[in-house]
This record gives C-alpha cells, structure tokens and sequence, in this order.
C-alpha cells in the first residue's frame, strides 16, 4: 500500500507523480549496477544520467496505464523502470556534441561534460541495453509471452523507424522549411512512440488485448502531440531559470515547430482540442483514468 | 539443404565460413529496414556498416552450435543475425572520434566517415537495438522462454558488465601497466562474452541444459582468447594492406596486450595451449563439432 493509491489524482497529480517518481527510483536503484571493478566509470555515467531528478512522466504512465487493469507492484515498476532508462540513453546520446551539442541537462552538465565523450556514448549503449535486460528477465512478468512482446514494442518503438528515426530527421533538417505534417511525424518518431509505448505497456502486462493496446495508444499519441506543443511554447516563451535547459534554441536554430507555423495562441488553440480528445480516449476506464485524464490539463499549464 | 551440411569442415572451413556468411547476409538483408522515409539515412548508415565483407565469425558460431544440437533454419539464421547486428554497433561506435577513431574498417571508410558522427552514432544504436527486436519476435523461436533468455543473455554478454565494460577499460587505461591478468579480463569482456554467447546460443535455441551451456561457452572463452592473441599478434606482425584496417596501434598506443607481456613466440606458444583446451572442450559432441574445432589451427595460421 503506498500514497499514489489512496490519493485522488484530481487533487494531487504533483504528488502522484512525486510518489511514482520516487518508487521508480527506487527500482532503478536496484536494477543498475552498482559502480565496480576497472569498467565501474561506465557506471558511474549510467546512474548520473538516471538520477538527474527528471519528472518520471514515462514511467508513471507505464504505472497509470497498468492500475486501470489492476496491474501493480513489481511488474509495473520494472517495465516503468525499463523505459525510463532507456529514455535516459536517448538523452544522453541526443546531448552529445555531434547531435544536439548541450551542456545543460535538467539543470546539471550533460553526462558528456561531466565524464567525457566516450564515457557519454558508452553509458547510452549500457543503458539501452539494460532496458531490454530488464524486460526479458523472469521478474518482471510471469508470462514470457508478454516479456517478449514488451521487448519488440519496445524497440519498435524506439528503433530506427521509431525514435532514433526522428531523431535523425531532427538532425537532417534542422532548418528545413517543414510543414505541420512533417512537424507531427517528427515529433511523433522522436517523442511520440515511446509515449505510446509507455500507455500500451498497461494493458500488455494485463494480456487485455489489442482493443485496449490501441485505446491507449490512441491517449499518447494525442498526449505526446500536447507534451511537445507544450514543450515548443515553453521554448518560445519560458526562460532558461524556470526549465533547468538552455530555451530560444529551435528559434535560434531555424527550426520548424507548431508554434512556428501555427504562432503562440494557434499553437495554444491547437494543443487544447487535441488534450480534449486524448481524454474522451479514456472514457471507458471513468474514475481509474483520473491520473491519465489530469495530466492534459496539468501539461496545458505547465511552465517547466 | 545446403553446402555447409555436406562440405566436411576439416577439408572446407573456409568454405563453410563463406556459406554460412551467404545465408547470414541474405537474413540480414531481410530483417533490416530498407532505406525509406525522411530518416531513410539512418537505415542506409546501418546497411553500409552491416554489409561490409566481415568474416560473420559470430553468426557462425551460432549455427554451427545450433547445429550441434539439430537445430538449422530460420531459428538459428535470425539469432545468428541478431547478434551480428549487436556486434556491428560495436564497430561503429567503437569506431567513433571520441574512442578508438579509426578512418578505416574492412577497407572502407567506417560509418561516421562515410555518413558523419551524429548519424553513425544513431546507425549504432538502431543496430543495438533491433538485434533485440529480432531475438524477441515470435519468428526466432516458438518458445517465448526460449527468446526472453537468448535477450537476457544477449544483453548481459553485450551490456555494461560485458563488452561496453571492456570497452570502457579498453578507454581509460590504453596505456596503463596493466598485467596479464588484467589483459585477458578486459578482452572476456570486449570481445570473449559475445562470442561466450554465440555458442551458447545453440544449446539454448535446443534447450539442451544448463551443462550444455556451460560447455560451449567454456570452449567459446578459450577461443575467444586464442582469437584475441592471434588479433594482437596480426597488430605486430601483419601489413595494413592484409589485414585491411590499421596495424601497429596497439603498440603506438602503448596498449599492454598478451604479445607486449609474454612476447610473440610466448603469446604464439599460449595461443596453443588454450587453443587445445578448446578443442578438448568440445570432446562430447565428436564429428559433430569438426567446424567448431577446426576454426583453432585456423585462427592459428591465419594472416589477415
């Protein structure tokens, strides 16, 4: 038993998320090796990306999207623990001089400032590595069935035709003259799978079936489309302080985003009727979804 | 049917090697994604650092310890393209600037020369990455336990505590006085538990027993030893023009190597010696093994 069931998620999302949070870390505790012998630098860079006080946003999705099938526990704090390690990999590589070149991370030096380049790239490969480790190991589920399907969508999900593929059209086309449908599509590769990845991994655990797989998916990809709407307008109007990263960079960087092409209020406008449909998506779990449906209106205020 | 199971390996290992390549690449090239879409660069970086003419040393050591064990086909051909994948990210990523910055693999400019670092960088992880999807996907094996522990495996042999630890030991200390003993740990690491995997991978795909296991991955680890001493004495010995990639760097580099601490005749000579226990190995499973023996007096006398 633990607060992030007895909370009502409509008057704590900060601390349903801050609970989550904290039980994730907890098993991304247990999950990563502990620094050790002549190779133990390599995991002192894993656990300095891992523990950088991110919001967790992912894993508690994997955690919400489990409890709507009563799924909790071990089982979905690994596969939580599963994705946010292997969204840490995306960080530390996407910060790497070669692609996005940042120093600031959360607030702190990217992992590449504070080790150094090989030791950065080095820590990403262990920790996508450790993702699939993870997931295929007995603990996780009882079922090797459902292991091995986490561990396809998974990597589909952040493979070459899932994430890393939008982070290579990021990378191609920093100033390309994009319209909002390539906009969508890159941020849909690049962010967006995961998200989705993360909500379908609830009724995977549950062997709901594909009707629910694709409710779910049908919530992030609308509710990863709101992260990064919100995400571009906290680059255009937020300030370096607040976000704990450098802002103003896909201006400076010539960069095509919603806002860009839709201006501030169109772009506001734009996220608000897709947060409306991400929550009708959730009608049929009524109060279990409450978590899931608060995040929309939390992301459409956020200012961090 | 074909020339691998009638070829007799004593009179054709070179043969068979070439046979067994064929049939790898013809699954590689059906597993990975072909060349499309706006991020189509990053499929063509992982198909130019995949089909490079390598020796698919590993993919042979899967069927040729699947076979051990009358396993053939698809289920040994995808595995032993998956951890061909695995190893390929290796290469470019090892390959990059910021660790071993070669110019040259195989002959051919390495994948950040050809393409550049950011989508190197980006093909390595995509390789990394699908070698999971390819070993979790209900195509590989009929049985979900059997696939969850092939990745399990896969990623302990390739993670941080396997060939990116060794990677990062390779990093810190190339020119550390390091002794014998810390030489052989860092090449089990960098290259022994990838090959330890291969020819586990057979016993498992047949789920023969843990006893098995043990075995192959005891003849692999004393194989990967006699592999990594005849590298290090090609490095000493061989011409740019033979082996195709630069020679001479260990010793530019002031890297400690079997050969720098025991000599070339007393490297050649333990070379034997563990090549034999090798051999001994693999006692069991008679005329069976031929190939898997046979690639010790190979790996002996070969020059490139």
């Amino acid at each position: 038993m633990n607060s992030s069931d007895t909370v009502a998620p409509e008057n704590g999302l900060r601390e349903a998320l801050a609970d989550a949070a904290r039980r994730v870390e907890q098993t991304l505790d247990d999950v990563l090796p502990k620094p050790h012998g002549l190779h133990g630098r390599v995991h002192e860079a894993m656990r300095y990306a891992t523990f950088a006080g991110g919001k967790r946003l992912r894993p508690f999705l994997v955690l919400e999207s489990a409890k709507l099938f009563g799924v909790t526990g071990t089982v979905a704090l690994r596969t939580a623990a599963a994705i946010e390690v292997l969204h840490t990999y995306s960080l530390v590589h996407d910060d790497l001089p070669c692609m996005d070149d940042d120093d600031l991370r959360r607030g702190r030096p990217t992992a590449h400032k504070a080790f150094d380049e090989a030791t950065a790239v080095l820590a990403g490969d262990g920790l996508l590595t450790i993702a699939f480790e993870i997931l295929a190991r007995p603990e996780t589920h009882p079922s090797a069935e459902v292991r091995c399907l986490l561990a396809q969508r998974l990597a589909e999900a952040a493979g070459s035709n899932g994430m890393i593929g939008g982070q290579m059209i990021d990378m191609r086309a920093p100033d390309s003259a994009f319209g909002a449908g390539e906009v969508v599509l890159l941020q849909r590769l690049k962010t967006g799978q995961l998200f989705e990845f993360a909500c379908e991994a609830g009724p995977i655990l549950a062997q709901a079936g594909s009707e629910h797989q694709e409710r779910l998916r049908s919530y992030a990809r609308d509710m990863g489309l709101v992260f990064q709407i919100t995400d571009d307008l906290l680059d255009v109007t937020s300030t370096a302080e607040k976000t704990g990263k450098a802002v103003g960079k896909d201006e400076e960087a010539g960069k095509a985003t919603l806002v860009s092409i839709l201006g501030v209020e169109g772009a506001r406008s734009e996220a608000a009727t897709v947060a409306g449909r991400a929550i009708s998506a959730l009608a049929p779990y009524g109060s279990k979804a409450a978590a899931l449906k608060d995040l929309l209106p939390f992301m459409l205020t956020r200012d961090s």
